[in-house]
């Protein structure tokens, strides 16, 4: 979908929206804010996708008080965008059609820790760092990371994953339960606290990865995991990409329970060498983490030495202490900001396909020789233990001719995924950025989605514009 | 809901049957019975649920059969009630308004396997038998064991799991996308082959745990599993249930990596060694099972014996060649029919609770001393580290007074499930006996689930009478 599309979404403003926001304002005044510093804070987008401004900011702090934000919005038919950390990548914050930002970041509170069942129950508002301090006593600890200081909320929303997803799984292996302000005001709790159930449809997993088009998650059942008592970090260059990705197959065939596998290529590695002088092999790398007893990462780490050395990988670097790990990591760590430096002034846009593992090194190959045809730096990272890659173009936004090229590499990049049999979004979502992707990807299965979407939310106030291609 | 209110729920068969049937003999020939043995086969139910006979069996070979047979009866608005292999337990095969039985298990191909990805493609009416003799050279399996040897397509219609969910997970977890035939005839795929994805709502969650009502199930792309290099199994006498459940939690909370953990209690070791002379210690026992390499598997079962030792665990006998672990396990294996010796010519009724693993040793305690105060026998086994469990009610059902006991007892013990803030069933579905049960489960959320249903299934032709309860 070509930029000037989106942009022209801007369609009018709803026409219920000033009598919504006096509403709103009669119950919530000064949470009520409708400065312009801060509907833009709340629509910023870390992509090129431009801003759009919802028409005011409403700041919740209860439960009941979603239901009455909501029960308000839906007699209006005011749109509502609900908002947490604000780190979503495709859009998702924006009102292309006004509105309400729904500010769940005060909705912060750890309900509850059950150490004996693995599990807690958090307001959707609180952030995984914020969490994981609060369970640091208890010997467990969440492990979904993608990265940013995201709410669980919109983790959830987005069926977020990152960096250890390939031991821990996504968002939605790890949500056990969650309530939802539904659009017509009611409140549900999809299921209770038993790890497995049959009772009904699967209302979980229906409104994790809804992308608060479906209802308004204001608190989540999560599933835990102990903090290992050994983490080993481990660093192996190869000769190629393929060698890498090769590796990565065999270490998972070989049921090694690798938590993190990354991949950074040739030209992230340069990066991270030009910009924070690591003086690395200059050829792709992958970038390991194990977690165990001191045992069981000792042999899983030589295990996967084994399996590096057969793919001409080289010595495994390794470390155990966290200040040893950090070092160890930090090309991966800095990576987002290592290559912003090699173009200053551009923007990152990141990708986000996921193909079968056994295709991956054929389409980070075909994407390389695409950037370099289409003259687009774009260093790539990968979870490659899931299939997903990253590539981080880096674009001068107020070029539209760049702009032009990135989305024409974006959508080839896309359709290449698809052509492997994966998808345009590993753990992004679709947001605004790649509705039409989705339609390429699944067809007919959309139209079931739109219909679960007319049933639920009939007047399209929960965060409208998103998922859905506009008709 | 009591069993009267279940028989009166047979009305009126739909007008537009015996059109529909008509119509479905013009295409499918002598692959449409009508005759009352084959129809009553399809209907047959290993709970006290009584038969209720669809009017045809049509068996499918293709998808595109199930995409014309789905046309045809959504024209006359006849029921569809879909049928692998039989069984379930909740009446899911029952036809309350009469329509067709679905017959699948001709559609019993592999598709595909996809070693190298750890995943395969199959279309619904494989059983898990059939599955993993077909993969067994290629080093995989598929590891899902709910006891029957059930379809594929049935599993994942009833969100199965059984013995070894502790450590693979469910149907949930283990269908990375599914084929279905839809209400409107339209075939949907709903997510391409990559591990994860973010693309859109999560329609394989939405069918997985249908139960039929939303739509055919004609082919799975499920997760594979390595076959382990070693299986240890082992059996562990406690003192008391609540020392068993202690031990579990601690041993899930250790981070062992058990791929099975059961429950015996007393009373389902006894049954063992009347039925089968096994000459076990009578007190409560647990069977473990360990994969992983030989080393592992010795490491995990120390460590568990540590664990058992602190709660009055006895000696771990432990076997790793399948014939000694066939006879280790015997009781386990043998628990259903042995526990039917206890009263010949007496009905097995399955109860199925899943509670958090904390609130274990208590439900079930509380559930013995009901059954003991009800005068009536069901011996418990238990997926414990799942916290879910099954009583094994021993009912004559020709006695009113009896299915009138059971009711009662199955009714508290779901209410008892409910106050631990656990499920009525943890695997086996709601089907029609435990209707009831979900609305005090979940309350607002099943009418969710019925708007769902309602958009996506209009004129309810799709396993109708199931799940929800009528209004």
């Amino acid at each position: 979908m070509a930029l000037a599309e989106i942009l022209n979404e801007r369609r009018e403003r709803r026409p219920g929206i000033p009598a919504a926001i006096a509403e709103l304002k009669s119950f919530f005044g000064e949470r009520v804010v409708t400065g312009e510093d801060v509907r833009r804070a709340h629509a910023h987008s870390t992509t090129y996708l431009p801003a759009q401004l919802s028409d005011a900011v409403v700041f919740a702090e209860t439960e009941a008080e979603v239901q009455t934000i909501v029960g308000i919005c839906g007699r209006h038919g005011c749109p509502i965008v609900p908002f947490g950390a604000g780190s979503s990548l495709e859009g998702h914050v924006n009102a292309p059609f006004g509105g309400i930002a729904l500010n769940l970041s005060r909705m912060n509170r750890v309900l509850a820790v059950h150490a004996e069942d693995l599990d807690c129950v958090v307001e959707a508002g609180i952030t995984r760092e914020t969490l994981n301090s609060h369970l640091r006593d208890t010997g467990l600890f969440f492990p979904i990371d993608p990265g940013a200081d995201a709410t669980l909320g919109g983790m959830a929303a987005t069926r977020a994953s990152g960096t250890n997803a390939v031991r821990y799984g996504t968002m939605r292996d790890n949500v056990i339960a969650l309530n939802a302000v539904m659009p017509d005001g009611s409140l549900v709790r999809t299921a209770r606290r038993a790890k497995k159930t049959s009772a009904g449809y699967d209302l979980t997993r229906l409104l994790v990865g809804s992308e608060g088009t479906l209802g308004i998650i204001t608190s989540l059942n999560l599933r835990l995991a102990g903090i290992p008592e050994t983490i080993l970090s481990g660093v192996c260059p190869f000769p190629t990409v393929k060698d890498a990705c090769d590796a990565v197959i065999m270490t998972i065939q070989s049921g090694i329970p690798v938590a993190r596998i990354e991949l950074m290529d040739e030209a992230a590695v340069g990066a991270a060498n030009s910009a924070s002088k690591l003086g690395l092999d200059p050829s792709p790398c992958l970038f390991l983490e194990f977690h165990g007893s001191a045992a069981s990462v000792d042999e899983q780490s030589q295990a996967f030495s084994a399996i590096a050395a057969e793919f001409g990988g080289g010595e495994v670097q390794r470390a155990t202490r966290p200040e040893d790990r950090a070092r160890l990591w930090k090309a991966r760590h800095h990576h987002y900001w290592d290559v912003l430096t090699l173009r200053p002034g551009c923007k990152g846009i990141p990708t986000d396909v996921c193909v079968p593992v056994s295709a991956l090194s054929e389409c980070i190959a075909e994407t390389q020789k695409d950037l370099a045809a289409s003259d687009l730096i774009g260093p790539i990272i990968g979870h490659v233990g899931d299939g997903n890659f990253h590539v981080l173009l880096l674009i001068d936004t107020e070029q539209p001719a760049e702009i032009a090229a990135a989305e024409g590499f974006m959508a080839r990049l896309a359709a290449r995924a698809l052509a492997f049999d994966g998808t345009c979004t590993g753990e992004h979502g679709i947001g605004q950025g790649k509705r039409g992707y989705l339609d390429a990807e699944l067809g007919p299965a959309v139209d079931v989605m739109r219909a679960v979407k007319q049933a639920l939310d009939p007047r399209d106030i929960m965060n409208p514009g998103k998922i859905f291609s506009l008709s």
